[in-house]
């Protein structure tokens, strides 16, 4: 069998995040692993079935075109005051990763991401064979000296970032640190690929306007989603950007699924004004069980264990003094499953944090999980 | 900016078909170009409605598995008479070509498509740069002694077949072709990838059995879709074929979008039962539109012009005397517009043929578009 696959499908392998969801799925196990939002924070059935009542007509499960459904394009371009050429529906944020990986990398081209980052963003970036490099993160966003050191020495494509509440770290990048990247940019032309899930799930502190929005020059793509804010599984995500760029990537889009799925795109546009609502409540929900982590964690963590409290998101970023992937087994045998740290970096083995989330777990599974997690941190040699 | 964009993306070019229609989206013009089903087919606002006041729950708007919905996947599972573990969910069956590219194809890799075949297929498999040779079909199918003088003389990946009804010539392969082709596949050693979009959408003749069915060697991948029998706007396809090619494709799957979505899954899995009703109603609207059209020829096209009858599916594929690329303008001209030939070619210019859609224009649409065709073709000089 294996003679039949190309050089690119023997190389591929599979996400370790989505490997451990697999174990961990047992019985009795409190699970801070997963990176799931919570389904309390969906959309409704009941505004589900009005919306279908209300609005449905034949467009809503007929093929559309590759770059979206014109009428969710408008309300997003409304919202971000461009053009409706400037918009492109994706299936998922992340399939707005796999294009950007597509339309900007060739083999061993130089791309930057932060490290730690989002794994997922990784995969899609490696299917091209960049060569990637991290740059450090630190608790106002990336250090900004390394990456001038990098740009000085090195002609790269892209950075890709999460400014707002960093899968995994937690971490916002602060205003000036924006701007100084924005400018740098420009200077080194390079684009930059702003990766922003999370930025209106914000629980504490001011918001911070986006890369995109303090972009004058067309250097920044900016990926949103609905999955955080709607529901993730119509898998809606949707790119601001320069039109050109947008038109190569409906091209790259077609031959990939044709066109992203209609029915989620009409229900979202006919609740769109209805979102703040739903977001409101998500924060609601999350702020409280972010505060019980952050206490269960004061509570019952040993010393020299630490974490950035972020200011919303999904996740917490625990630095350990002991190697996480090795005490994995011991934590699932403990009843309590987590993300080893290691899986986030592009290219090196840091295997002293470990990635909690708290948006998916039941209340009083946080604390639980905390006390279970502490106690095997501490016993762990 | 064309500097930063990968080779592979400064070389894509758009489908022709999306481009067309974009063009005939004029008033007054009768497009027999799309390749759209018809939304009077799709199931009913009601069913959906009940479908979701019934069944929803938790799961229908979270992520899934990459590989699908696993009570969606058991269903097809059962009415295929293989393991959940042989069945992947896809998004769109345009998702499994794409996945059978990156999963089969490294650069000059040999494959086989008949020729003509369905352009997003050929777009699909060009992502990867194969060396594609066409083979000829007949009233009843490939070409077999072509077949096998090719297959003497190259190593080949794969072949792409589309059966029944085929996309554009509505042609379908005779029982005793697929058994002979089957076994080239064993002796050859290639895997077959059967498409069959339409093969539910019989309108005259006997069923055939699949490929896939025929098949004791594994050697078939089998793509199937709702798209035509449920709604495409979901976007839901699936995969039948050997477990360890889909644990495979659900690792190239991962980073392009994570998971199918999943409302349309659920959807689609609690209609299960009622899915033959609607394929009833289907075929009864389709064979009526597709008889028209046969009339319609029949008393209008000048001598020359000739077409196969197809038992099913949604296409008619004419052969004129002129070049159909040529006259498309003055088709568009005359108020009707078709798909030129040329394009469902791999890799010569045959630009005798055009392409009509027989499923999405009304009834009263088809007459008067087929009078128009019939005049600019006898007019076109």
């Amino acid at each position: 069998m294996t003679k039949i696959f190309s050089e690119d499908a023997l190389k591929a392998s599979p996400s370790q995040i989505r490997e451990i969801l697999k174990v961990i799925n047992q019985p009795g196990i409190i699970s801070l692993a997963g990176g799931l939002p919570n389904p309390d924070t969906f959309v409704g059935k009941e505004e589900i079935i009005y919306s279908i009542k209300q609005y449905y007509n034949n467009f809503w499960l007929q093929y559309a075109k590759t770059s979206g459904v014109d009428e969710l394009k408008e309300k997003i371009a409304n919202e971000w005051k461009v053009n409706k050429e400037e918009v492109m529906i994706v299936s998922g944020s992340q399939q707005g990763l796999y294009l950007s990986s597509l339309a900007f990398i060739d083999k061993d081209d130089k791309i930057i991401t932060e490290k730690p980052t989002y794994l997922a963003a990784l995969q899609a970036f490696r299917t091209r064979n960049p060569n990637i490099i991290g740059v450090d993160i630190e608790n106002d966003g990336i250090n900004i000296e390394s990456l001038e050191k990098i740009l000085e020495n090195e002609k790269i494509k892209f950075i890709y970032t999460i400014p707002n509440f960093q899968n995994p770290s937690g971490i916002t990048m602060s205003l000036n640190k924006r701007k100084e990247l924005i400018k740098l940019a420009k200077d080194y032309e390079f684009l930059i690929i702003e990766d922003d899930p999370y930025g209106k799930l914000r629980y504490s502190g001011e918001d911070i306007p986006s890369l995109k929005k303090l972009d004058d020059e067309n250097n920044v793509l900016y990926l949103g989603t609905f999955s955080k804010i709607f529901a993730p599984g119509t898998r809606i995500g949707f790119i601001i950007g320069d039109s050109e760029i947008l038109k190569k990537f409906e091209i790259l889009k077609q031959p990939i699924d044709l066109c992203t799925e209609t029915l989620g795109q009409y229900l979202i546009s006919s609740h769109f004004d209805k979102i703040p609502k739903n977001i409101d409540y998500a924060k609601k929900i999350y702020k409280k069980k972010r505060d019980l982590m952050l206490d269960s964690l004061d509570i019952f963590m040993p010393d020299g264990v630490k974490w950035i409290k972020p200011d919303g998101g999904m996740f917490l970023w625990i630095k350990t003094n002991v190697n996480t992937d090795k005490m994995f087994d011991y934590a699932i045998k403990n009843g309590v499953a987590y993300v080893p740290g290691k899986t986030f970096y592009p290219n090196e083995d840091n295997t002293n944090y470990l990635r909690l989330n708290f948006t998916y777990p039941e209340d009083d599974k946080i604390e639980e999980g905390i006390i279970r997690l502490s106690k095997t941190i501490k016993e762990f040699k």
